[in-house]
């Protein structure tokens, strides 16, 4: 901190913006074949293609590392990797970004599939008029899997169209402000078998991957509907392959894969009840913007010495709800 | 009132509540050839099927009418004809029945457009993964047109998810305890220039019929959408087509129709950016049962000789808010 910082940014289309970190910044675009020179030569890592495992890949193994890698995700999953947990570099992560769009995005996935507005759509394509009864959101059942800031986001939201919520986070607590009640992981199987809607916010950890397996599909009810917005690996996706042709469960959504992009030939594309959402819930139009705005902000603290926002707990794989942000609800 | 009531019902398919009206009420089926005479022996009129103008075709022009007639519908556009307006006849609807659905599949489909569902479906059919921007709802602009219960439960729904809503009414009001003010119609060409989202909710009357016209589509932006689940006749189709194919506005969905079902050969079905739905907006599961128990509960009231629930103006075509309800914003 102080003087010219050295700034490593990996990712092909950079955000313009970093032309405004100023005098302070020294930028030095990845390559590659140099990447772990690179690395040990930075003082700030940039991930802004956060989809790549060249950081922990790259991660020299002794001597020096940058003191500050940020990544404009949400997940750091790719790069709590034990020589990072080890170190004393801090992470930082997009935390503030993402909540509002995902929130609406599937909010919008559970009312279109309540009102099965993809059955409307394939009667008109065949000039077909037939009525159909739907579901009534209002006094359902959701579980919402992460209690961090998107999963609350996602509550919120759905609360607000009276979609009765079940917050679930690595530890159960009372007293949360928005929730009342927090619940504890260990209480998943029971919450699954009485939810309408099943939304997987979690971040991708090792207590987490692999979570939503055959044994948690076989909980939920028949007319269960499952939305992964987390990461792929929090799901197996055989299993929900499975549930879904068994009819175990009736519909659901995945905006995040073991692989992506989704392979052309991958079977999930055409399984019944399956809807494919190429990574894009909290993409909304200027998220680019917003996303290197938030790290032209943090680089201003770093250069001031000034304590960095959204600083990731490593040990657990997020921001901590209530630290490194405005307020308690942040 | 008192004693024994004849209730003639209308409609293919009656609801098996009727069983239940008890000793009170000798039914009598409504028989095309005989309608007229049906109508000057009945007490009671139960308009199940609203789709019918058969009523108003066979109102006696003169002598005894029914005294009440109830339609299980919230538009009342097919009862309000000189005749029944000059009458005694007391008129009710099923306000409260459709509000809460409604404003849920008003929200679905807003937030559907927003985020683009009907392009994910389309490019997982041809198995090809493409990331999109989309639009965030929250911050954008809608007017709803229709400032009755229908408007005011998609109003408030909307605002829920941080839409900026202007409800418009037939006049305009401060002090409203949920909107502060409601805008006057008069008002709509400046508003429509603002909005994101054109919502229509509103009743059919003479005032209203074909205000959605080209001069309306004309006003409103280029990004627009618009919505109507009001009665068909509320839209000029042939203007929102033209709107459409110009690209003046960006996408509309019509829940309601000239013509309903709409015949296979109709020219709508076809309309880029233009959604169908089969005039299914307010029916959830159980929705005639709602409408059956709320029909039931009225006639309790007739026998026991208490005000009716839900009395439309005759004058103004629909219930205003805040008469003949629980409250003043039911």
């Amino acid at each position: 901190m102080g003087g010219i910082s050295t700034v490593l940014v990996l990712g092909d289309q950079p955000p313009r913006q970093l032309d405004l970190l100023g005098p302070a910044a020294r930028i030095m675009r990845a390559e590659p074949t140099r990447l772990r020179d690179q690395l040990a030569a930075a003082d700030v890592v940039l991930v802004w293609d956060f989809t790549s495992d060249a950081v922990r890949d790259a991660w020299p193994e002794r001597g020096r590392v940058p003191a500050w890698v940020h990544t404009a995700s949400a997940g750091v999953d790719r790069l709590v990797f034990p020589a990072l947990i080890a170190s004393r570099t801090v992470l930082t992560n997009a935390r503030g970004v993402f909540e509002q769009p995902i929130a609406e995005y599937v909010a919008g996935l559970v009312l279109a599939m309540a009102k099965d507005f993809q059955g409307t759509w394939e009667l008109q394509r065949q000039r077909r008029w037939r009525h159909r009864e739907t579901m009534r959101v209002a006094g359902s059942q959701a579980v919402v899997v992460g209690a961090g800031p998107i999963g609350r986001a996602v509550g919120s939201t759905l609360a607000a169209l009276g979609i009765q919520v079940a917050l679930v986070g690595r530890t159960g607590r009372d007293g949360d402000p928005d929730f009342g009640r927090v619940r504890c992981r260990v209480e998943l199987p029971v919450l699954l078998a009485e939810a309408d809607w099943v939304v997987c916010a979690a971040p991708l950890t090792e207590e987490t991957r692999g979570m939503f397996d055959a044994a948690a599909f076989d909980r939920m009810k028949a007319s269960a509907r499952f939305i992964n917005v987390g990461r792929g690996p929090l799901v197996v996706a055989d299993d929900l392959v499975r549930a879904l042709l068994a009819r175990r469960i009736t519909g659901a959504v995945l905006d995040v894969f073991d692989d992506e992009p989704l392979p052309h030939d991958h079977r999930l594309w055409d399984v019944p009840g399956l809807l494919i959402s190429p990574h894009m819930s909290g993409d909304t139009f200027g998220w680019r913007d917003e996303l290197a705005e938030q790290f032209l902000d943090n680089f201003a603290r770093w250069t001031a010495g000034r304590p960095l926002l959204n600083v990731v707990d490593k040990q657990l794989g997020y921001v901590p709800v209530g630290q490194a942000s405005g307020g308690p609800d942040d």
